[in-house]
């Protein structure tokens, strides 16, 4: 089934349906060759060096005539031109460029086994696989560095090598391709792509570019399905995630994986200790460095493009939780201190770190160094344990830099207004500068059902203050997994955050979207405003709550304060009988009030003068 | 009808019900001997110097014996031994306070004239009406200050003088009276609490003291009745709105307000400029200072408590704003600028202006000098129109002191992160200090449908900084008027803005609600977590979607991890099993890391030695 006609990335198979429907509703009923032109807005393209280097973005088309061009992370879905298939995958965009480079080599790969997908050895359903049974779609072998070769988007940029990615990222950040080279190569950025990652459309994620956000999706032991997953995936990107983080846990988790890596347009990060320990029925000290490791390269191979990797958790610091209000409340980092207590030890992450480095190098993958000590609560905020870990990290941070390995640096969790900047400047200051990717954070306890906005608010501040990339928050966290709308919600809050540290950080470009829609809002041009906001569905589906009508779309006040007390008339109003032009009003007010001076009135404020 | 059985402030009549349904649900169906001592939380009272000084509180019983006393706006509505109905009215609490001062008289007051309500004078129903015929509830007359006798809470505190008032706020905020007294007198608090508005419980509003929330109400011409906009203040007192504003428009303004200051256990506000401009059939230029005077002294005569005054709006700076993006938004600013325009005069309101303090020092109707110029967009914000105003506000603060008028200084708006901190900073040293009630600010202009969260980011960093009340905003802003879930979601949202800033500011006694809660996650007492929660009811709403059954309430985990993955299970196993009570798990812990240390492997951080 394709999307041709619906305009709607839906497979029947798997489940995934109507994503796009309100944001097309615009276009919806008009042909095809009049959709170009008409309003609301459409998928289109920027041109970069090369055929095949074409980037996304989201065009929108005002009633004005003017346009207003957005980024896009919608992915092929929202691009009525292509058949997208999620039985068969996304096309590999990459694959040509990553071909190009011969700088790396097909190989058989580690066998799939049953256990991978949390199936017990003596299932009958047991017996090895290779990838194509897990997704059917694009046979392939897995792909990594030939010997001797670094394939990191960090070491091609050290050797100042501007990647097709990295040209692919400056076209859709709208800064020169020399500016993204820099900022990788200095370690301040990462461009998270997996060779076996070839479906995304690259992102980069540093303080001198646009603020990220990051969802999260994953089944748990107590519900979600694989085709629930791949449909949250689509679904985050279409309202605007940058990347997925896949935090299954459950059965499934190897073709849970799969099937949301080859339909992805985003990079996906994991963390591989939750697999791991599914492996060792989920007892932490049973874990063992060789597991972990054969876990890493299992996912390394299907494309994950980050992992988050806790071995900032060392042993010496477990103690200092001990007077902790909320404990440890990082899944990986609490793993992590039961395996070093149990065996009395330092942490198998810590010790083996420069073998996974090499790994994560063979592949591209870019680490995201955990934080398994971050607060748990408002009272455990910027205490010992969080900062000797975060010392570590930077320490860390080093050690994969000699690999070439991209690395970013995950914060918290729950820190009060006041102790948020501490975060941020420790971290540059500690990480030199390393990418900060932050979940939230949440700045009071007290609202659970609503920490979307208790950490939407830490999360705006802190990406003002230099933080890369959000995770986001929905209202379902500390309560149960998210659902459909619950993701839609989390993934809103969390542009909106961005956003408005973008404007914060005078990105170029960013106020520029603000202003379009001002400018609807001023000139009641309703579909413009419905049509530049985040959520169009949403701001339309308001209005026509108490006001439905047609003619309600083109009125010049709305039903907040009705026709006669609307400021924006009044203002319109003041503006029209008082000069016609936008250089006569002004001139005419100009006059006007010099008039009034002259009258002896001398009121005016030196500023005026 | 009374709410004796379902504990529902609920009269049939005028449609209010079900408020308080759900946050009472822990202890519905339970005998009213039980329920002082059941989980969940009920209504207490903290006494004070005199027997009619009892503060209300909101009291959490916790499953592990302890309680939590938190701050409660939800007046007599929640008290299950009080009859309440909307018919009659609130008990006059402050009324024995008033008449003990020996200051004020009754007088019998303006007539209520149909025009009043909307009313054409032609019209049938015309003729002269009285307060009685308005609210049957309780005959009144209104009372006024004697002649020279100054009746305003910050007369009193510069005299020296700890009213009733003054004790019950300190009671209330947990300080000493003295220090309410002295930031009353000395400018940077209000007090808002009209004479004729007997029913608040008093409450005050300065940066010393806890953050509020003023919720606004209001018909428009376009829908909304009176019972709604009753219904819609109890609801959001319910919630936690500190103060209300009735900015209704449209028919029947007066008796609207009637009805809810009869009913109000907080303070209310208003704009008197909206009902004067219904006078002149919505005509700005018709508008004249009679007009306004009369309807101030009409809406002080039925106890409003504050009122929005676009004084600072004066003819010079009109043409400050003929260069903005978005003109004019607030409607009091914009209705101003058309009037000044039109006549090519200044302000009537910045005219007569010693004249009005005169009438509010009458009744102790506090000022809320309105910010008529603030911005409409991120594009306008922080201009050179915007503060010239504030510039005015300072002035006009100044001569509202020499009429010991209590006043508090109107605030944006529109303002990306960076620009925040000026305007409160700016506003504190222009305006000696005068309490900064801000409306949002919002951080961005992209996303309406989500503008309760666009502001509630601004609105935190600036209660942080120093404003003193916020304003909130409800989803529904630039695109309809709020419903009842609406008001609720721009509540809790305001609420959570201003507990962050209360945490930021390290308010005395504020991060206890946040520890409390905390405990409760970290020890899986589910209900506890609920009944702590600003919104109990959609916490365990969100909780039960996934795991709805009974024994799920007290299980080590929740939907969110499965129980293998529960972090703070994992926790909590480790501090099992490495010690008993809290004691030996630190010593425990420390042992075990001395031993590590003392084998060789030095691994310790500074901070930890």
């Amino acid at each position: 089934m394709t999307n041709k006609d619906a305009r709607t990335p839906v497979s029947s198979q798997t489940n995934i349906s109507n994503q796009a429907n309100g944001v097309f509703a615009a276009s919806q009923g008009k042909k095809p060759e009049e959709e170009q032109k008409s309003i609301g807005w459409h998928k289109a393209y920027v041109g970069g060096s090369r055929p095949d280097l074409r980037v996304p973005v989201r065009q929108v088309h005002l009633t004005n005539g003017q346009s207003v061009t957005l980024y896009d992370t919608s992915g092929p879905y929202t691009d009525p031109s292509l058949d997208t298939d999620v039985r068969r995958g996304l096309p590999p965009l990459r694959e040509n460029w990553i071909l190009a480079r011969g700088d790396t080599e097909e190989y058989p790969g580690r066998p799939v086994r049953p256990e991978d997908d949390g199936i017990k050895h003596t299932s009958p359903r047991g017996g090895l696989r290779n990838l194509d049974a897990v997704f059917p779609g694009r046979p392939r072998q897995p792909r990594r560095s030939r010997d001797g070769k670094a394939v990191t988007q960090l070491a091609y940029a050290r050797r100042g090598e501007i990647t097709p990615e990295m040209e692919f990222v400056a076209l859709r950040e709208n800064v020169l391709p020399e500016v993204v080279r820099e900022e990788i190569a200095a370690g301040r950025a990462v461009l998270p792509a997996n060779v076996n990652h070839p479906e995304i459309e690259p992102m980069i994620i540093g303080k001198r570019f646009l603020v990220k956000v990051n969802a999260n999706i994953g089944n748990s032991a107590v519900t979600s399905s694989i085709e629930e997953e791949v449909e949250k995936m689509t679904w985050a990107t279409h309202w605007g995630a940058d990347t997925v983080m896949d935090l299954s846990t459950g059965r499934n988790i190897h073709t849970t994986r799969e099937w949301v890596l080859r339909n992805s347009p985003v990079p996906i990060g994991t963390v591989p200790l939750y697999q791991a320990l599914e492996k060792v029925d989920g007892k932490a000290e049973e874990l063992t460095w060789e597991i972990y490791k054969d876990t890493v390269i299992e996912q390394a191979e299907q494309g994950v493009d980050y992992m988050t990797v806790h071995a900032g958790v060392r042993l010496p610091y477990v103690p200092l939780t001990a007077n902790r209000k909320t404990g440890i409340v990082s899944r990986g980092g609490s793993i992590m201190a039961a395996w070093c207590l149990a065996h009395h030890k330092e942490s198998f992450l810590y010790e083996n770190f420069e073998e996974l480095c090499e790994i994560l190098a063979t592949y591209d993958v870019t680490y995201s160094l955990g934080d398994g000590l971050r607060p748990g609560s408002i009272a455990d905020a910027n205490d010992e344990a969080q900062f000797a870990e975060l010392r570590t990290l930077g320490e860390l941070n080093r050690i994969a830099k000699r690999f070439h390995v991209q690395t970013m640096i995950e914060g918290p969790g729950h820190v009060p207004m006041h102790k948020i900047k501490e975060n941020i400047d420790l971290q540059q200051e500690i990480c030199d500068e390393a990418p900060f990717y932050t979940l939230g954070p949440l700045t009071t306890d007290v609202a659970p059902a609503y920490d979307h906005i208790t950490s939407g608010i830490g999360a705006a501040m802190i990406a003002w203050w230099g933080t890369a990339m959000l995770c986001y928050v929905t209202p379902k966290e500390h309560l149960g997994l998210p659902h459909r709308d619950d993701v839609k919600t989390g993934v809103i809050t969390y542009k909106i955050a961005a956003h408005a540290a973008d404007l914060a950080k005078g990105h170029p470009g960013a106020q520029e979207w603000d202003d379009a829609l001002s400018d609807a809002r001023f000139e009641f041009r309703w579909e413009d405003q419905f049509n530049l906001a985040l959520d169009p569905d949403t701001a339309r589906e308001f209005h026509d709550e108490t006001l439905p009508a047609e003619p309600a779309k083109t009125a010049h006040f709305c039903s907040m304060c009705g026709p006669k007390f609307c400021s924006m008339k009044i203002s319109q109003d003041i503006r029209r009988e008082h000069g016609g032009s936008q250089a006569e009003i002004e001139a005419g007010m100009v006059q006007k009030s010099k008039e009034f001076a002259a009258s002896g009135n001398r009121v005016y404020l030196p500023i005026a003068d």
